[in-house]
Formats: C-alpha cells, structure tokens, sequence
C-alpha cells in the first residue's frame, strides 16, 4: 500500500478545476463569496486565492478514469467529473453546518466565516450548478448522468440523515450501519466511477461493473476512515487523535464492537452511554475496548475484503489495462491505513 | 379585487397533489417524515395527516395553465407543476431556518420541530425529487423544463443571498431592493407560468410570453406582500402585526420609503438603525414615516404598474381565452390587498 497521491489525481485538478471555477463565477456575489471560500478559489475576504479547488479532486479523477474506460478522451468526461465534485462539494458544506464542525483543509469552515444561511444557499446553489453542467451536454448521455446523479444524492442525504438520527439512537444494528455508510459514502464514490462513462455513451454493462467498483471501494474507503478516526495519527487525518469517539460518533468499528455481544460490548456501550464529556483516559479506554471487542479486526478485515471485491469488479469489466491500473491505485490510495 | 381562492387552484391541488406525495414517499424514512410534515402530509410523529400537501397550489395552478396554453390537457404538465412545487417548498423549509422563522401554515417549522440538521436535508431531497421528476419525462421537453427550473432556483437562491446580505447593510438602493425581489419572487413565478408550456413542447414565443406574465405578476405579489407585511391584519397574513417591520426587513415599501430624500426619510432611517428592539409605538411610528416618505404609495403604485404589464403580457401571448381569463383571475387573487 502506498500514500502517494496517484498523479492522475493531479491531472484531474488541472482538467477539472478550471470547469468548476467557471460554474461557480456565475453565481451571484453573495452565493459565489461562499462558495469560491469553500472550495478555496478564494479568501474569506473574497481575494481570489487560487485558480482551480483546493481539494484532493479524487472524485473528478475517478470520474476522468471513467470516461477513458469507455474509450472517450478524459477531456470529453470534465462536465460529468465537475458535476460530481460540485456535489461532494454541496454536501460538506452542509454536513459540516448539521455536525457542527468549525475546521475543513485546515481552514475555518463556510457556515463559521459567512453564517448558517450564507452557507445553506452556497451548498444549494453547488447543488444545482452539478445538474446544470450534466444538463449542458447533448442528451441522452447527460440526460442519463443526470439521472445517475441524482439518483447517488438522493442516497447520500439518506446516509446523512440516517447518521444524524443514530446519534439519538443506541440500538443501531451493524446492517443498518453499513447501509448508512454505503448511502453516505459509497453511492457518490459509485456515481463517479461510473458517471463519465455514462455521461460518453458507454453500455450499461461497463457503467453497472464500474460502478461495483466504485461502491465496493467506497466502502472499503469509509471502513478506513473510520479506522483512522480511532487510531490514526492527528497529521495523517487532519483531524484531533480519536475525534471521533470523542463525538461519539456510531461508526462502523464502533457499531461492529457494541453488537458483538462480548463484556467488552457492553463496558464500551456503558462508556459511551454517560452523560459527562469523556475524558482523554475515557477515549483511550474506549478505544482499547473497540478493540477487545473485535471491532477493529472486523474492519480490517471487511476493508481489506471490500478492496478486494473492488479489485474482482475491475477484472470483471472490460476496459485498456491502464485505465484498470490507475482505478486500482486509486483504491489502494484512498484505503491505505498509514498506522 | 377578489380574495376568493380562484377555482383552478383546488384542482392543481387535486391533481398535482398525488404526484408530490409519490415522491416524497420515495425518500429515505428519516428525510421523508420531515419532508412530509413540511408538506402537511403527516403529523410531527410521522402518522399521515392528508393524502395531499396542505399548501395553497397557486404554482401547480400556474403549471397547469401554462400547459393548457401550450394546447395540452392539464394531466400533462403534472410533473412540471409537481417539480415547481417541490422546489417551492425547498426554498420554504430552508428560508425558515435562515430566517429563524418559527411558525408556518400555523404549525411550528419544520427545524424546530426536527431539528437544523434534518430540515436542510428535507430541503436538499425536494429540490433534488423536482429535478429528477422532470427528467423522467420524455426528452427534449424534459432537458429543457429542467434547465428553466434550475435557472430560476440559481435567481432564488441569489435573491435570499441578497435578502441576507441586505440585513447587515443600510445603504441599498431600490434597484437592488427590486433586482432581490425579482430573483426571490418574481423567478419562479414566471418558471411557473412557463414550465408546463416547456414541458409539453411549446414554441418559445408562448414560453416567453406566459414567463413575462409571470415575472410581472410576481413582483406585484411581493409588493401586495410587502404591503401587507406592514398594514395587513394579522388575520389576513397569519404573521403578527407589522411583523416585517420589528424584523426590520428591508422591504420594497420601507426600501422606497428610505431612499425617498425627504425628512421622513431620515427619521425612519435613524428609527431603523436603533440597536434597541422595537416597542409598539415605535412600529407604529415607523409605518407612518414609510407612509410619509411615500413608501406606501410608491409601492401600491408599482404593484398597479406591474399587474397592468402581466396582463399587458396576457393580452399579447396566444393562448386559448378561458386560459387566459384564469390567469389573470389568479394574478388578481394574489394581489388582492384586502386593506
């Protein structure tokens, strides 16, 4: 495994990103401030910072890959990979508002510097930006992206929705977990291995077997970043060392240990269920309780199988032996644990 | 001028009706139970209230007429009438939150009762359901509606960037003011006009037409409103007495009221800018300086001038003439100022 970025994660950035600046140049003044802010195209101020996103552009790169896997130039999948960036975009926008969190690329988040509503309308309006750039293209392929689009949207506010009402809740069932996770994460991962092909006029057959990878490695992807929101380091994940225990978050190792039915289930149950903010020994006793109960073996293990069905669907779909190596370094990228 | 609801607003009702209450019921159980008690189709507890929303389907009547315009029968433009809706109360559901409203339709909204979190995904899944409801109509109708509703919610969701950017600023001119009305009211009244015409085939002409219509007869609702957000009965408006102004919302009537240059101008502006709130007789204080400052009359003018180019735009649009006796009888229900 290996945590150097994939250089076609660079290209996409420089293919993609100046399509997503355009979109967002169109915008209205008070919606474009927010939005150019997020995607650090510009300071809070509203000086321009940069000429393409900031992001890591993993979804513009695997949108691209897919566009080459049906035998199209990268440069004829940009709209569908902008489209899916300007959702990934929408949606942490406003799931940063609904978790409350202040920090996103090392950067105080939209909803902080600019108000709650500010931030509302800037996620909407990336929102509709995505659609109207699939719609843009000649139908029936941006016809059918679009459909495909909306379809994963309407999947991850879904997850969303489902991991705000488990925060309520201590009786999640490790399927209904792993459902949240795959609507959340694994949809739009799926959409956007898959989306450029669509969007290029590719047969069903090609989009369905890309798409399996894609949801498998969404999979695995979300299995390792909950991993690293238990164990990894705070420089790796840019996040504070087991942040989310500390917001007791019901993710898929945690759910994985509470429904194992061991005295270790229930001590971490019992843990998490206070009332009180826990402590940096209450985080670390949890953590070690995660453990005992075999929750960080089982995601381990079920990451580890994932990628690996990620890998069969790859091998299953036709397409040039480089397109299948870059999607295959991309999802060996995306779930290396580092720890 | 009538205040009686114009008879083909119970039949959009009727008929648009099921088709919201189809979509809403595809969504997630945690995004549904709010979107439907937005809608007034359950109860905050999730038990069905109604089989359709409870909403006043002035759009979905506008939907339809356009599509009987066009030639078509009704039926035919249900899901353009469905997607404008849906995105009405998109906007409704998120504008609460923005605004910290806290009652709707006489119950408390949808963010209090849920939550933040749960009332911007509601939000997010309608305007997504709107789209895709146009998309599974046959194309190039279908790709067209679409783009046409995605213009008019980029104007709506700029004119709310607008209306916020507006409460921190005391310097708007009442062009800006109109250009805001415009993009917040104005837009997707005149996409409703047109949409159903769009959706069936319509030549661009009768789009146009029928969309002028509706941007005219737009604005002269957001004045009627304006108006009676100062001096309508509380009976009338469902909101508290001169609510607009304690909320110190920067109007068309007050706007034109502080940018009139006269004494009474100044007053209002210093009675505004009191960081203290405002008692009673300070709201009555300032209706009359808007009065005063020709602010009333200005507005109940330009809200005449405005119903006149609607019909103006009615009477140079072909369309069948009981077609267009409902429109106007529609543009006249909805600026009925009953004062």
């Amino acid at each position: 495994m290996t945590a150097t970025i994939p250089a076609g994660v660079e290209t996409a950035r420089d293919l993609v990103g100046p399509a997503i600046a355009a979109a967002v140049a169109t915008l209205s003044p008070d919606v474009r401030a927010v939005a150019a802010y997020h995607l650090g195209l510009a300071d809070a101020d509203g000086t321009p910072s940069a000429a393409v996103p900031s992001g890591k552009a993993l979804r513009p790169a695997l949108a691209l890959l897919s566009t080459r896997a049906a035998g199209a130039s990268p440069e004829q999948g940009v709209p569908a990979a902008a489209a899916v960036e300007l959702v990934h975009n929408f949606s942490l926008v406003h799931d940063d508002i609904m978790d409350g969190d202040t920090e996103r690329r090392h950067k105080p988040t939209a909803w902080t510097v600019f108000g709650v509503g500010a931030a509302i309308l800037a996620g909407d309006a990336m929102l509709v930006l995505a659609q109207d750039i699939l719609l843009e293209g000649p139908a029936p392929n941006s016809l059918w992206a679009s459909r495909c689009l909306s379809a994963s949207v309407q999947r991850l506010i879904a997850g969303q929705g489902a991991d705000l009402a488990f925060e309520r809740r201590d009786d999640i069932t490790l399927e209904q977990c792993r459902q949240m996770a795959g609507d959340k994460t694994a949809a739009l991962m799926a959409c956007a291995c898959s989306i450029g092909a669509i969007y290029v006029g590719a047969p069903a057959d090609l989009a369905m077997g890309l798409a399996g990878f894609g949801a498998h490695a969404g999979l695995a992807f979300q299995l390792t970043d909950d991993l690293l929101g238990i164990w990894g380091a705070p420089e790796v994940t840019g996040k504070p060392v087991r942040a989310d225990l500390r917001a007791r978050k019901k993710s898929l190792p945690v759910v994985a240990a509470l429904t194992s039915g061991t005295a270790a289930a229930d001590q971490l149950g019992a843990l998490l269920a206070s009332p009180d903010p826990l402590s940096e020994d209450d985080l670390l006793r949890a953590a070690a309780l995660v453990e005992e109960a075999g929750g960080r073996a089982w995601a381990e293990t079920e990451a580890d199988s994932q990628l690996a069905a990620a890998g069969q669907c790859l091998s299953d779909t036709q397409m040039p032996a480089d397109v299948r190596a870059e999607f295959a370094g991309i999802a060996e990228f995306i779930t290396a644990r580092q720890s």
